[in-house]
């Protein structure tokens, strides 16, 4: 079922269309990351057009269970749509539309889909797929995979080329999703390209169960001047990336040429990776006034513990896609974007 | 749908039950493998029983698009089934059966999978998935997957812990399939394990398109007194495996306790590693009097260039699986059961 949200602006009509014209789809453009890649396609990123150049894109669609909000002051005509994606006709419509470019950015994360596997199946795997299956005119479709496709006993290093062997049916999927769209993009329906997060941070808003908004929590909350608990004793390492540095190496992505894609169209977000203890060091060094207690979880370490620390691409540094700078630039990048008036109040 | 044919011998009624009661399930009954499985099985061939001892099956069903051919002279009860695992319900209605071991050999191939991609996806991934979410009872489910899960630039040995990247959709499905059944297995649906076979020869009977069997048919056909057209140059490097060695290796697998499995509940089936050229010496040397010409098919042999040449596992040593132990006896094993009778013929 899809339900459109009139585009504020009118959509440019077919005669009007140039060599140029970049359609773009966002999926789960209402989440964290949904949105912040929304608001940098609608302020007019160059995007790779049709006829080989870079332009902003010349219309946006932005999908999620409900409608999302339109960016404010969008340099383009942009519709914004409530569907599920769990229903195949549904998927199916999506990817039928003629976008030249997708971000399939929904998902049904970890927890859900330990409590409702076939409902995250639906979401994860088929719907990728069948909007895949019913694209028209090979569009890039760039997929958030996660680190989560990893899983026992790791090397010191977690590379792009090692074996996926998730620990939980969110990696699974995921895991499958990849394999599923390079051979889509085999068969000419789809130019795909994967790209795996590690945590990113910080999602704002009130705190949710979700695994890694437990530890985004740690940079939120203290900054928000709010007390927080750690599910995860200090010397846990965690690999992270902002929001920031995700929708960067999203754009780059996009834009590397079908030549240049690594083997098998996936690679690793390079990530950062610091320790918990650390975390709550730059938080305090960054003036949050809420403090950080630590009342380790069995369930959630167990979770953690089986991502890879070290999560590294010796693909993705040609390609120019890279960590945040430091933990101080990653903490910066969410107060820039999320947390402005927060500190201290 | 499911069209059941009467058992050669009455069900053993629910009072009759014993501890080491094995109800066993084969899907792809009717293929060639399956069908030298069933016979295996129904001669009695211990498998592990619900006691933690071994015995032969208590019931045997045989499940394939058209009904199988029961074997002649079971120890058991054996049900022959006619069942489109493509649709859903009948996939489920299959799982739901109470088996407690579920051997499941059902594919659409590599031509069928590209011709059809998404009935090679119903068949291939999904009644494998709604098998497993309906079983009862946690059985043993022994998935036979393939080399075809290799392909990209490989190193000169294919090891069971190299990171798949399938060149054909077939060998995709089969990817999938192997991380849908280990999530499934730590989900407690199912007890999985996966075997990846190499090139299986040899199938009786006409020749036909599959990959598999167009190598199959420089062993049949010259051994029948045909002349035979290798779509292969004889430096062409294949690795091989019997029939009669991958059910010794499908039985060993079943009889594995739990702790035992490798990694992702999967692992290679170790294989002989011949040329194109000397299989067609070997089956000279077996008397055979049909010739084999060559006329390299460029399609073909990109497949076969993309599979693993050197398909070898660390894994399968230390529980009992191995290879054939020549390649004269890989031809002996065809002769002794499949091609009595045709040597001179």
């Amino acid at each position: 079922m899809l339900i459109n949200v009139p585009p504020d602006q009118p959509v440019r009509a077919p005669w009007e269309e140039t060599p140029s014209m970049t359609n773009v789809l966002i999926t789960g453009a209402g989440g964290f990351l949904g949105r912040r890649l929304a608001r940098v396609i609608a302020a007019g990123a160059p995007l790779p057009g049709t006829d080989g150049g870079k332009g902003p894109a010349s219309r946006l669609e932005l999908v999620d269970l409900t409608a999302p909000e339109p960016p404010a002051g969008a340099a383009m005509p942009v519709a914004c749509t409530a569907a599920d994606l769990a229903d195949p006709a549904t998927a199916a419509a999506l990817g039928a539309r003629g976008a030249d470019i997708v971000f399939h950015l929904a998902a049904s994360l970890t927890l859900d889909a330990e409590r409702a596997p076939d409902a995250a199946w639906a979401v994860n795997v088929e719907a990728p797929r069948r909007m895949a299956e019913a694209a028209t005119g090979h569009p890039r479709f760039i997929f958030t995979s996660s680190i989560a496709v990893f899983g026992g006993d790791l090397p010191p290093e977690t590379s792009d080329d090692l074996r996926p062997m998730p620990a939980t049916g969110y990696g699974t999927h995921k895991a499958i999703a990849e394999l599923m769209l390079a051979d889509l993009s085999r068969r000419g329906r789809i130019d795909g390209r994967s790209l795996r997060l590690p945590i990113v941070v910080t999602r704002p808003g009130a705190p949710t169960p979700a695994v890694s908004d437990r530890i985004a929590a740690l940079i939120r909350e203290p900054l928000a001047g709010r007390d927080v608990v750690s599910p995860l004793p200090p010397e846990t390492l965690v690999p992270l990336a902002s929001a920031g540095a995700v929708v960067r190496a999203l754009l780059r992505l996009v834009a590397v040429t079908e030549d240049d894609l690594p083997p098998g169209r996936v690679l690793n977000l390079p990530a950062l990776t610091v320790t918990i203890g650390e975390i709550a060091a730059a938080v305090k060094a960054r003036g949050a006034t809420g403090g950080i207690g630590f009342a380790p979880e069995a369930d959630l370490a167990h979770i953690v513990q089986g991502w890879p620390q070290h999560f590294v691409s010796a693909r993705a540094e040609p390609l120019g896609i890279r960590p945040d700078a430091s933990l101080d630039a990653l903490i910066a990048d969410h107060l820039r974007h999320e947390g402005a008036g927060h500190v201290g109040s």
